[in-house]
């Protein structure tokens, strides 16, 4: 018999009553139920019940064992008595009558409870991740993450894709992101950098003639803390092909994201053709530019509503130009309890307040009809309310609420006010998938700060109308052959068409600010390639960890890593980072420079 | 029809004759027969030719084409012209018959061409990796690597094995190798370190209830370069296994690397049944713990035949304990000339050379049998020649070489020598792949400079006999469940089973001169997880780039991998190391402390 296990503690059945059975796992639960010991002992695979009786030769033995000890356990596999029989679980008709064991691992009293759904501290779920990862939960969604990202390789070679490794330790890029460095011990006062994103090489890679990379990439980013970032490092599905518009991107990332999504979304409907929405039309619909469509609300722009209306605050500030006022509707909102709340939560944050319409029916002697409510009809007249009413598509019983000013400033705000008034309006469906692709980024957007033109997105796409636009146009009304999936609410993939001739790069930088002398320092090894017969090509990269997180139904990203730092950056298991040595610094020639005390 | 093109360069066939096809690709080779511009168009997937004939709408253009440009080509599908049929080319039957074309993307003169084989420097090929990875050579070698990568993922997923991403910012260990380290920004004086392997991780995973771990892990060690080794990052196929023995690894592991080496072998046989090999017998019959078992050659022990005899040299070493003289059996070497080189190439190994016996036909009249010649023979005379030549199973026209000695000190050279003569004898059979696994690895070792007791491999193996043999054996006679896989000359994979006994690791770090606290300091993590329930436990790690090395038929890593650093740890395309300005160091709490001029 081997040494450790007949069977894992997930096989036992009914079938294999009578046989002999040698298991190995945790003790999971131990009851002592009337001088008998019942030991619910798990491994990764399963649970199962064993029964030491007194008369079992190991009873003292396995009097000791407690919590989390690993043993060996021999013994008959024999029926559950009646009425015992646990149908919630594989093993549940069976149960293993202990005649041997063996302590195979002590453990101490523990500061973390594995048996059980109770809430603890993340610092000590942290430090003792190899607890946390034993419970229920968390030990699912690990697994579940190995699956989708098994999935979503064997998706994308099944699309003809094929996977290369890129590099780790690479050169700092001075775009986007802060860089983690790493100092080279042979080349004093060098360093290395690690990949904020593989994008640079996997251009590389279509320009040495490969036609379909994808990676399943580690990438490094030294932020500070967010709540749906990792800090430190994270992994995106990365792709790139060669010969392609943006059409063939999405022909052949639509397939392998949608059944992602199918096969992992616990029968909840996934998007079958996925709506494309422009960039702009987006934030005046959504207010964002990765909208929650699960969430059926769409703003409009009712400004002409309000211009020379007797709402002075609103008609005042539609006398400059550029502002606007958009509506968010309200559906079943249409009361003044539910108007208030959404006015002090405005104020909440940070907002003068929000102006709302209620509509009621009609009230008086012989009145029908519906009528809107509240300081704004009051102030505009029941003609203009009426017009908004039927612009937004509303009813009795229903509200709308206004933002105005300039459309660049408020449009986050009106964003949010969209999710809380669906959200609190019920009017969202969270038990589904909803995907889109968000098109027609701008190429470039003011920089109040430097007064300048600067690349809003990635400095590689290619502008819409390529060298032509960026000789003609004005750049700030460029868009670029560039996207993002959104899904529910979050951003989960970002891509482009990228700019692979060299006099457009040259000039797509020249219009940043940056001369040719810069790309060819900063990005010299891919202006280049550039040089040498650069194929058209284009791509994406999705975010594993937020996909992953989608298809668990958690919002913290550390419920789907394995040993996650925490959010102070700092590996509470490991004890990383951690101070070292002089010889080590003297080795990589470099010296502390720490903050005065 | 599609902006670049209906077909790959690879896909048109006979069955295409008559039809419209367009291309894109690079223009691989371009010859003016006449006039008419003969263009092979490659992409990734294949070459095909294409005919550009004065008459075509674009044969001016056409014409300024040189070689590497990227070209899209609309025209006809064609017969070649009868006697023109490339027989070698899956599309050799057919060329386009070129009526439009554009150029997508010019090219410079090239530094390196991609058509035809002739060498490169390195340095020229790695700054221009983007095209000397079109070359057809390195381009299949990559591509070859990433089946060979996605071969070992499915045997392992196909064994049970589950795939996990284990941190690559994480903790400094201070065993092993050296490691590059990252500063945190957010923890002045602090630092992370990229992990050696995920060993420590790989151990936490098991005790975290996962049963059979698998990664293709990015593995990072600051070593000064070598020849077999790539500078900074490479690659394991990094495997852990819960309740097992050594033999349970074996049986896991055996099947995947045999299958894998069989997929990939191009038809050389590749061993079936792995011979298992104790440390000590590999350097005694091989003289390293990594044999090439294609070379036939095992060396003998043959003190006895020298114990006392005239040969002084040897008879004198012997009289101290602990010396050996060896024999490394010379089939078809027994020629003045042989011995006379391999003596020349042991003195430029550094030796004071190699002793030798040569068996030719008795001579002189009435003479019969074989005879054993030269110095050696002379002095010991013809009944321990004899009896040497017994034990060494040679015949006429064989030699055998000696090396005396202390073993210690001499296997290393007794093995060079093997290899040599095996090698010059044309004893080894290149086309095939001998794998064998090299079991019972001392656990310690004597350090010589520290005069102590050091871990020879794995401070985390199991020792044989485990908590008692530590308690009461010579430490240097005690070995360790901890094995390698040998295949061709080259260590391939490590692993063993682990100690997850705290008691017994706390015990094995004592004798090696480390106390608990020291433990606790520098593995606290891993130290912590072995007091609540760790599971018995073990694995291995193979070396996927020598891997892949070995299966492409080439010697050096960088023919193997896709942006390699040279020996000086750079990146000539991306220009890393690089400096990086003030302002990223401040933020880092660090400053350079160069080297004085």
């Amino acid at each position: 018999m081997h040494r450790y296990r007949s069977h894992t503690c997930g096989a036992l059945r009914a079938s294999d009553i009578g046989s002999q059975a040698r298991l190995s796992g945790w003790c999971h639960r131990i009851r002592d139920h009337g001088g008998v010991l019942f030991i619910d002992l798990r491994d990764h695979y399963g649970v199962v019940q064993c029964v030491v009786d007194p008369d079992s030769p190991v009873f003292s033995l396995m009097e000791q064992v407690r919590s989390e000890w690993v043993v060996r356990v021999d013994g008959k596999v024999r029926a559950r008595p009646e009425g015992t029989v646990n149908p919630e679980l594989p093993t549940g008709e069976v149960e293993l009558y202990v005649t041997d064991a063996e302590v195979l691992g002590a453990a101490s009293e523990l500061p973390l409870p594995v048996f059980g759904d109770q809430e603890y501290p993340e610092e000590i779920r942290l430090k003792y991740r190899f607890l946390d990862l034993r419970r229920e939960k968390l030990h699912a969604n690990i697994m579940k993450r190995g699956r989708i990202i098994t999935s979503m390789r064997n998706r994308m070679q099944d699309q003809g894709f094929f996977e290369f490794q890129t590099p780790i330790l690479t050169a700092s890029s001075p775009e986007g992101a802060r860089d983690f460095l790493v100092p080279s011990r042979i080349h004093p006062g060098k360093f290395y950098a690690l990949p904020q994103a593989p994008q640079q090489y996997k251009q590389l890679i279509m320009m040495s003639g490969f036609d379909r990379y994808f990676q399943i990439a580690p990438c490094f980013r030294d932020e500070d803390p967010r709540a749906d970032r990792l800090p430190g490092e994270f992994y995106q599905l990365d792709l790139e092909m060669s010969f392609v518009e943006q059409e063939d991107i999405f022909a052949a990332v639509e397939p392998v994201i949608t059944g992602v999504f199918e096969e992992f979304a616990d029968g909840k409907p996934v998007t079958q053709n996925w709506p494309r929405i422009p960039y702009a039309e987006a934030l005046r619909k959504y207010g964002t530019d990765k909208p929650d469509l699960r969430n059926p609300l769409i703003m409009q722009n009712v400004s002409e509503h309000f211009r020379g209306s007797n709402f002075k605050v609103f008609a005042r500030m539609l006398e400059s130009a550029g502002n606007e006022v958009w509506a968010i509707p309200g559906p079943g909102g249409g009361s003044r309890s539910f108007c208030d709340r959404m006015n002090s939560w405005a104020q909440g944050e940070g907002q003068p307040g929000l102006g709302y319409i209620m509509w009621g029916a009609a009230e008086g002697e012989g009145a029908t009809g519906v009528v809107g409510r509240g300081p704004i009809a009051n102030n505009i007249g029941p003609e203009r309310v009426e017009a908004i009413r039927q612009a937004l598509g509303l009813k009795e019983g229903d509200a709308a609420f206004f933002v105005a000013g300039d459309p660049q400033k408020f449009y986050k705000f009106a964003g949010m006010a969209r999710t809380k008034v669906g959200e609190d309006l019920k009017l969202v469906d969270h038990d589904r998938y909803e995907l889109a692709w968000i098109v027609d980024f701008p190429f470039y957007e003011w920089n109040e700060d430097e007064k300048k033109v600067d690349f809003s997105h990635n400095p590689f796409s290619m502008p819409q109308g390529g060298l032509e636009a960026l000789n003609s146009q004005d750049p700030l009304t460029i868009n670029a052959f560039q996207y993002d999936i959104a899904c529910n609410g979050y951003e989960i993939a970002s891509g482009g068409i990228r700019n692979h001739r060299p006099e457009a790069m040259v000039k797509a930088f020249e219009l940043a600010g940056y001369d040719e002398a810069t790309v060819v320092e900063r990005f010299g090894g891919m202006y280049r390639a550039f040089q040498y017969g650069a194929p058209p090509h284009g791509g994406m990269a999705a975010g594993v960890d937020r996909i992953v997180m989608l298809l668990c139904g958690v919002n913290n990203l550390r419920e789907i890593s394995l040993f996650p730092m925490n959010q102070r950056a700092e590996d509470l298991l490991m004890g990383s980072p951690a101070e070292v040595g002089p010889k080590q610094l003297r080795e990589l020639h470099i010296r502390l420079n720490l903050p005065e005390a």
